[in-house]
């Protein structure tokens, strides 16, 4: 392996975002040894089966000791806990990075554990799918997707080049930006959109069996696209609306004033309103497939199984 | 063509759906001859470039002149105008019916102008895409889709039969319901869903340029979802909300109700409550999956440009 990012990366918690950094950092030669670990029998003994990494252990110190870099890729929930148990694990000099989808909580949570906070660069790659743990993982999950690194103000820079050139390595586009930035556009991207596609879900949810079965049936109509989303770890998401609670409050309140404003045009059959407003939101998908963020073909490509 | 199901089709409207009935019905063999019209002389000249049919024409009696099935494939708010313009030229014993994805509107408007009103079998197929026009229609898109026919109390059986006949020979199931309850659960599954779509796009949108440019390139976390149906055809989605007023604002307010209750749950840190919330929404993307509604591919199985 010719110059990889890192000597020894060490993974804590082995699900979708672990194990495909995991095969990633092989693939495209990363890193030259690789340990998994997870609190987790099951996903550990997964993770041997299915040949992730070097060492695959239940055990802190085993996949930490002499890493160069590790990264914690549990639930934000649990980023705390883990950086406290492994912080008398790390090596001097080691790098130790996160991918939680909240920064400022996470942050909150590891730091005080730290002995070398400078080293600490909070980071969240901008991809994922709908399914978790150890078999959901692919190599190519990071492929010209974005990696956004949250470095604390007085970062080792040896540490922010080490861990940028990792996440390039493994196809990555890495952009910085501050915490609190960070935590507000993911509210907008990502949190809300999940909180609404969880919403509506649970609407269609309550409805008797009769009106739910209908809407199996006649979702290809626009639901089932919610469903995707709302079909994602639901302990993921508690942590991360517990952690981003003021962001995604705040977006959620200009997502309700917006729609009392479409409400309103309805009521009083505004078609003029309607046909501006849905008018101006084409510009952005088409920017999004331009950037080749999503796929420009219709439906997005999808065949259902009958088709 | 062995046993077509009508001799003579003719289509008023020749866009994403228009021009899908046409070439399902020539692929699948459902009628031994094809007129569509359109008021735009673009869209007909098109047509006659794509070779869609074996007529294309602006003029409604030419169209229409010796058909026994014609369908109506306009946005909703031209039904009633149209509906006017062919009565007189219709074929005596034609089956009239159309494509709106709302049914109480399309019926008050068309109904007053039909001397046969028995033979008038609203119809609305499941099926479609965030494109519209006569490219962007295929033959294979209704194949194991559903087609929900409203006939009026005092149907024509021969008149529902050969529709039935007609779209189950375009590859889709047939399902008949009355027009108010098309209307609501449509409202549910499709209206609704758009609704939310153009509103999260919209808030997005309202941000400035730096922030708007900073959700394209991260709309990978859950985003681009929306901006797909929220790309969807403003005149057919302005018509639509109009047509369906009341059912749209009642589910708006169900919808709205339980947001509430989640966005009560995130400010007082509720995380037993989200996680019960967020466990009980996945049942229903596995039902979606198991019908052949959509695919069980991570992601809709879509690969961006950049993959
Ligand atoms: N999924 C996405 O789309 C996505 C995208 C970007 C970033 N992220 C972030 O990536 C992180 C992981 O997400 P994921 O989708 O990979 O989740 P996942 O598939 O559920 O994997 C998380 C793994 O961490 C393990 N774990 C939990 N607590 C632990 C602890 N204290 N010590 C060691 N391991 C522990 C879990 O084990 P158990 O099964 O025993 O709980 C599980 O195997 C989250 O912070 C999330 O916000 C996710
Ligand atoms: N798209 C979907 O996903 C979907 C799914 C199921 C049902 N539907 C329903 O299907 C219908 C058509 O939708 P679509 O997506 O096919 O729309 P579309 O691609 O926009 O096509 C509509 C066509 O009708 C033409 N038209 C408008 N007024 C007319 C008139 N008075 N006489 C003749 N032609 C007229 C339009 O011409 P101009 O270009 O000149 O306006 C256009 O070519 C709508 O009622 C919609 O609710 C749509």
């Amino acid at each position: 392996m010719a110059d990889p990012a890192c000597e020894r990366l060490a993974l804590i918690g082995v699900g979708l975002i672990g194990s495909s950094i995991a095969r990633a950092a092989r693939q495209f030669g990363a890193a030259r040894h690789v340990a998994v670990m997870d609190s987790s029998q099951e996903v550990v003994g997964r993770a041997g089966e299915l040949g992730l990494a070097d060492v695959a252990t239940q055990d802190y110190a085993q996949a930490v000791r002499g890493a160069d870099l590790v990264i914690v890729c549990t639930p934000v929930g649990a980023c705390g806990d883990v950086a406290q148990s492994l912080a008398p694990h790390l090596e001097k000099g080691a790098v130790l990075s996160d991918v939680g989808s909240v920064k400022g909580a996470v942050v909150a949570q590891m730091t005080p554990h730290l002995t070398e906070p400078a080293r600490f660069i909070p980071a969240h790659p901008i991809a994922g799918t709908e399914f978790s743990g150890p078999d959901a993982g692919f190599a190519t999950l990071f492929q010209n997707r974005w990696c956004i690194l949250t470095p604390p103000e007085n970062a080792d820079g040896a540490a922010v080049e080490k861990l940028t050139k990792f996440w390039m390595r493994l196809g990555a586009n890495v952009e910085t930006m501050s915490v609190a930035h960070h935590d507000a556009v993911l509210a907008l991207t990502s949190h809300l959109p999940h909180l609404i596609a969880y919403n509506i879900v649970g609407t269609a949810d309550d409805f008797g069996d009769e009106t739910r079965s209908e809407v199996i049936k006649f979702s290809a109509s626009g639901f089932r696209d919610f469903t995707r989303i709302a079909a994602s770890d639901p302990i993921m998401w508690r942590d991360i609306f517990l952690a981003n609670k003021d962001a995604v409050l705040q977006m959620l309140g200009r997502f309700n004033e917006d729609l009392s404003v479409l409400q309103r045009m309805i009521r009083r059959n505004d078609g003029q309103g309607l046909l501006e407003f849905f008018s101006r939101t084409r510009d952005i998908r088409r920017s999004i497939v331009e950037q080749g963020q999503d796929t420009a073909a219709p439906d997005f490509g999808r065949r259902a199984e009958g088709r």
